[in-house]
């Protein structure tokens, strides 16, 4: 205990604050419960470090001139003003020179699939959009503010986007649910001339590519080769499955919960051909493999969950190929226990920041902004995610590769530049620049 | 000449910087005229102090927290954030306290009314929006962020606010062209819990009824017994008379651009029963005047002009009652020269900074949305606007009060934490907060 303020007194009863350092969540609750047992004892408010730190809100709106006078005002407001106005009127890509609207991303959800959280709403959303505004300034120098939306409806989504894009440069649409993730984004990008990245599906696929192909390096094996199996047919699954066949994967299969997806699958036959699911059935699995995921692994060369806790054992991992490579990334549960993997696996990676190997969006998703902002790019396409992962990816050296390091710490200094970089020259090459 | 920095060199030519001190924004283009004039001289682009402001943009967003490690880290975002998230979705109410919502507000536009300058859209809009962000911060500590509508359909601009909604405290409308933003903010007050304010109706109301009622002390006249004319049935002027209206005025007379307003003028005989002119037929001119502005102004106590410039002479100020008041409100250039106005009338007022009496809505917006958020005021209603005009106008004590001194300045500490205090007290008397 580290503190007893008494901050009420009265005949009948105190009102006292009590400060204790616990040594876990876990630790904490059993504290509350204890004191919660005693009899005369009427608990309040409980607070942590984690909520006091919440209070109010992270982020903060700042201008970046001071209004110390009448002068000030009339540049920054009326009349000054109004040139300013009148010069983006007559030439509207000057807002990209004369506004926030060059620096400016937009933070959407509408809290539908938020963390592993599930359809927890706008509202409760708020706190992670509100960390990724200050991941997006504190990795990349990016000002982002949240939009959290209160509705679910994909054409109402896509019309509130459209909407509000004039004074941003970039939307990261964030933790909205599979399958309307899909549709939402291609028909905000087929609409939009800023960039429209779903950091769920893109960063995630940007950082497993990355780390593969380190993983790849550390057991000399060629992306073209190894056989992949994935579980998870999800929002990220779905991208990470794509980004790896552009980077030349030729031999991944897929399992969902329903087993290995194949072209013959039963809830596949009557499938629309527009179907993400249909999608992987045509361009995975050429050797028809069926079954569970249990049978798919069994000789394969790279497991990427992006699924459900606990679905494999250690002799599930011992039963893939030689030099296997094991990413399991359910959070905070991964697919397989990574000290069972590591038993028989040549390389583990996980979601997790207390194991090695943190496959992490936040190494990801302010470089490849600060890249597409400073290209002023209209777009962001396979190309660009294909510099960024490996931009990532050669920041971890020939000397400090190895299977406990196949991807740099979020606090490595050079991750954001190097993957800023990568993903401008990629924009300038393809010509989205505005 | 301030400066001269050669900033590219050749045998053809030389690229020169040019600083000069200007005497004016006509002194510049004078110059700029002259440079542009003079053979083999190319001018390159043209910028001045306030646009050298607005590079760039004028506001940003700050993260609250340093993020120096994986401490940081962990309970700004994952995994820490995802209790947070919990105890909000647990109790929605909790996100006026554990996020941003409770301090935010958003300007919303769709840039059909931007300033004098009419329909120049979104984009255009955005550097007023920002300079009313950086005077929220400035004058009262509130983060607002420009949400500028590529939209100027009733209907979607109704959706869309709704659905932003959930991340502020307050909806700051802002330069949306009558009579659409009449629909728009009855709707969104109707649907929302957060309040909604049409600066450009209520800012201005609040602070001429503030202005009118230190006029009317400097006269020694009653509200009640005052004859009251308004030039402008738009936005402003409708909301200035219906305020008016509330605080007690029981002769005013309206006219627009086809004369005085009355029930039996043509264009309104067959006018909806909700339609803005009808409500301002309906509610005032008792007498049944008719006829032109001029014709109006004849004996009257008080003018009040939004609406267009110079449309009244010395004279007819002249042909108003003794000690008249006369604001003139249209931007740049008032509906009367307010100098040959205070040839005859007791008290003037414009909206412009080089004369004494300067009708500003940065008096009166910062400090009505202080008080609102403070009270977690779940809307906003004449009650409330009646105190914040009352609490303005008596930061003028009986003192300073004068012909010359009817309004303080923008830049008098006192005025927002007195609005503030005023409208947080109303809200709570009208048990509006959450």
């Amino acid at each position: 205990m580290t503190g007893l303020d008494v901050t009420a007194s009265g005949h009948e009863k105190l009102r006292i604050d009590v400060t204790i350092a616990a040594t876990s969540t876990a630790h904490a609750e059993e504290i509350v419960e204890q004191l919660r047992g005693i009899e005369g004892v009427t608990l309040g408010k409980v607070s942590d470090r984690t909520f006091l730190m919440h209070l109010g809100g992270k982020i903060e709106m700042a201008s970046k001139h001071p209004i110390r006078n009448r002068d000030d005002l009339s540049m920054i407001y009326t009349p000054g003003v109004a040139r300013v106005c009148m010069a983006i009127a007559e030439n509207p890509e000057d807002a990209r020179r004369l506004t926030i609207k060059r620096n400016s991303v937009a933070v959407v959800t509408d809290g539908s699939a938020v963390l592993g959280l599930g359809n927890i709403g706008p509202k409760a959303a708020l706190p992670v959009m509100e960390g990724k505004a200050a991941l997006f300034k504190r990795f990349a120098g990016i000002d982002a503010w949240p939009i959290c939306l209160d509705t679910q409806d994909t054409d109402a989504i896509v019309e509130i986007v459209k909407a509000i894009a004039p004074g941003f440069a970039g939307i990261n649409l964030e933790d909205i649910s599979a399958p309307r993730c899909f549709e939402i984004e291609a028909r905000l990008r087929e609409a939009l001339d800023i960039p429209v990245f779903h950091d769920d599906q893109h960063g995630t696929a940007i950082v497993v590519l990355a780390a593969l192909t380190n993983a790849l390096r550390v057991v000399g094996k060629g992306i073209g080769d190894v056989r992949v199996v994935m579980s998870g047919a999800g929002a990220a699954g779905t991208a990470i499955l794509k980004l790896l066949i552009a980077a030349g994967v030729k031999h991944a299969v897929v399992a969902d919960i329903h087993g290995v997806v194949h072209a013959g699958r039963e809830d596949l036959v009557d499938a629309p051909a527009d179907s993400p699911l249909r999608w992987i059935a045509d361009n995975t699995n050429p050797e028809g493999v069926t079954g569970t995921l249990k049978e798919a692994v069994v000789g394969a060369d790279v497991f990427i969950g992006v699924s459900a806790p606990n679905l494999l054992g250690a002799e599930d991992v011992a039963a893939m190929a030689e030099d296997a490579i094991v990413f399991a990334l359910a959070n905070p549960d991964p697919e397989v226990d990574p000290a069972a993997a590591r038993q028989t696996a040549a390389v583990v990676a996980t979601g997790r920041s207390d194991f090695p190997n943190q496959i992490n969006n936040v190494l990801v998703f302010p470089g490849v902004f600060r890249g597409l902002l400073d290209a002023q790019s209209r777009t962001v396409n396979t190309e660009m995610m294909l510099a960024a992962a490996s931009a990532l990816a050669d920041v971890v050296t020939e000397d400090e590769l190895n299977p406990n390091y196949i991807i740099p710490s979020v606090f490595n200094d050079k991750v954001a530049g190097a993957v800023a970089g990568a993903v401008r020259n990629a924009a300038k090459a393809a010509g989205a620049g505005a």
